[in-house]
């Protein structure tokens, strides 16, 4: 049972069909990342008429049975997630309508400073605010995934601290493996793993660094961040990009807020969009890097399981209600 | 099991303990009346809370079983409903969206024509437009009552007619029996009836012209309807409009749309906020306005529990999915 904990890909049936080639249950998907409360419902109903028009392919879940009876039905669950809190404008009663709208995951912030918190690349990071404490109380009582991804390290172990459910780091590496802005501290991910959380290790190539060679390589970081993490508190979380083109990426690392260039986890000199790693190309390639993780990287099969979904299925199944 | 069609009520606890005391089964509310979507869940939101905080007293209802469970309970269920199409900004996914949030009860149009269809105050009818179709159809798939209350005339035939689904005259009376732009046409009503529909009458003081003298001949009008639409498609829709005062009378009949004085279903003559009819100052009068259809106006017991809830009951587990 593979799940991607996040991606950011333009989704048509050729990438649905991806899905199921790589024998996916369940994928995170991205519907906001800078979109208030009327586009992301744009979105949100956008994706109602794929679903629809796909059905034989997808479904989206609300919940972890949900999940489990679309990989029972062969077809791969989606889950709605935002990288940003911009859909909830400031208002907590907002969490609860979009939960009831399927929404299961939200980021608290993507790459700015908003009500929330800090982002990873803000040069001060706020902390979790007086209305984040309120948001990640609301998100655990209605059961909608707490994403730290994109967010400050101090805001990040904040937020931690003040959530009663596990919180996940969907798509990211482990800092100490890489030194990257968009990667986490071992502290953070040790207080992560204390309250049941899973980070999703992200294949994407600008914060895997070196460890982007090959599979082999890559899983190597795995074996590396359980390590640090333990082993029932890693999962995958690609972030691929499929089908998404500069539009998107420009739209990621501007939205509205700047006229200036901007680079997101790239650089000056880096300044395009990342190829993707050649061994994760599409989801297609899940059950080769789940042969990789048990051949060169030494995992058991039960621990390959565990790392390749079943810990973020235990994990949903704790976070959500219902 | 007694259920009123539409309130535009200000609600609090002591508005709740009335529905309580007069043994209400169900009612629908007025979340929005030109508000638009942000403002609508911001209204939503604020219902759930009021839910939660009188959870002994009422409860949103989203099925029939629901309304059922309520009153098993000794609670009154409430069905968020809007009088106007607002909410959904004009856009055909927004309609399963606030169905998600809870919506189950949405009118055309209010007093003004907009993309869906024209108002029974407007000169000319456009009838239901090209949106409006596609709008009924989705509230049909969705399961949502589409509610014909201020609508135009030949809106609302067309609406009958385009419906699968029966609809709903929530708050209103027949013309033919009191002459006024707010009420019904003998065609119009019906059409409603032959599609299954319910028209909720009104102890509206400005639509009930002379019925609204007493509590018996009000019952004399509800004698009268029942022979133009027959017994089951008669209920009950006071459009109480307990604690609204002058800042909320402005609101309905202005909105946004205009800087000049508006009587609304009033006149330059009636300017001010009807006083609310002797027998219907609050919903405790229900049990004495059951009492006085039995032994004033003649009807059975079992014809009267059609009239005080059971036609609505009978249509909202038709119109209500799942």
């Amino acid at each position: 049972m593979y799940i991607d904990g996040l991606e950011c890909s333009v989704y048509d049936r050729e990438v649905f069909q991806e899905l199921r080639d790589g024998g996916l249950a369940c994928v995170t998907n991205t519907v906001a990342f800078w979109e208030d409360a009327g586009e992301t419902m744009d979105e949100i109903g956008r994706w109602r008429d794929l679903a629809r028009e796909n059905a034989d392919l997808i479904t989206i879940a609300r919940t972890a049975d949900d999940i489990e009876a679309a990989h029972a039905s062969g077809r791969t669950a989606i889950l709605l997630g935002t990288q940003n809190s911009s859909p909830i404008e400031d208002r907590i009663r907002y969490v609860e309508l979009f939960h009831d709208m399927g929404l299961r995951v939200m980021q608290l912030t993507y790459n700015n400073q908003n009500a929330i918190g800090g982002s990873c690349y803000e040069p001060h990071d706020s902390g979790l605010t007086r209305f984040g404490r309120e948001v990640v109380r609301e998100m655990n009582r209605v059961g909608m995934v707490v994403d730290l991804s994109h967010v400050g390290e101090r805001t990040g172990i904040d937020a931690i601290e003040a959530s009663e459910a596990p919180v996940a780091v969907t798509h990211a590496n482990a800092r100490s493996l890489y030194e990257h802005a968009r990667n986490k501290g071992d502290d953070l991910l040790r207080a992560l793993a204390e309250n049941g959380g899973v980070i999703g290790l992200a294949t994407y190539r600008n914060i895997s660094g070196p460890w982007a060679e090959s599979r082999e390589t890559w899983c190597d970081m795995v074996r590396r961040t359980v390590d640090i993490v333990g082993l029932d508190h890693v999962g995958i979380g690609t972030d691929l990009s499929r089908k998404s083109g500069d539009r998107e990426l420009q739209w990621m690392r501007k939205g509205r807020w700047t006229r200036t260039t901007q680079y997101g986890a790239g650089s000056a000199g880096n300044p395009g969009k990342a190829k993707p790693v050649e061994f994760m190309t599409s989801t297609r390639d899940f059950p080769a890097l789940a042969e990789c993780l048990t051949t060169h990287a030494g995992f058991g099969d039960e621990e390959t399981a565990k790392i390749m979904g079943g810990n973020w299925m235990r994990f949903y199944r704790h976070v959500f209600k219902g």
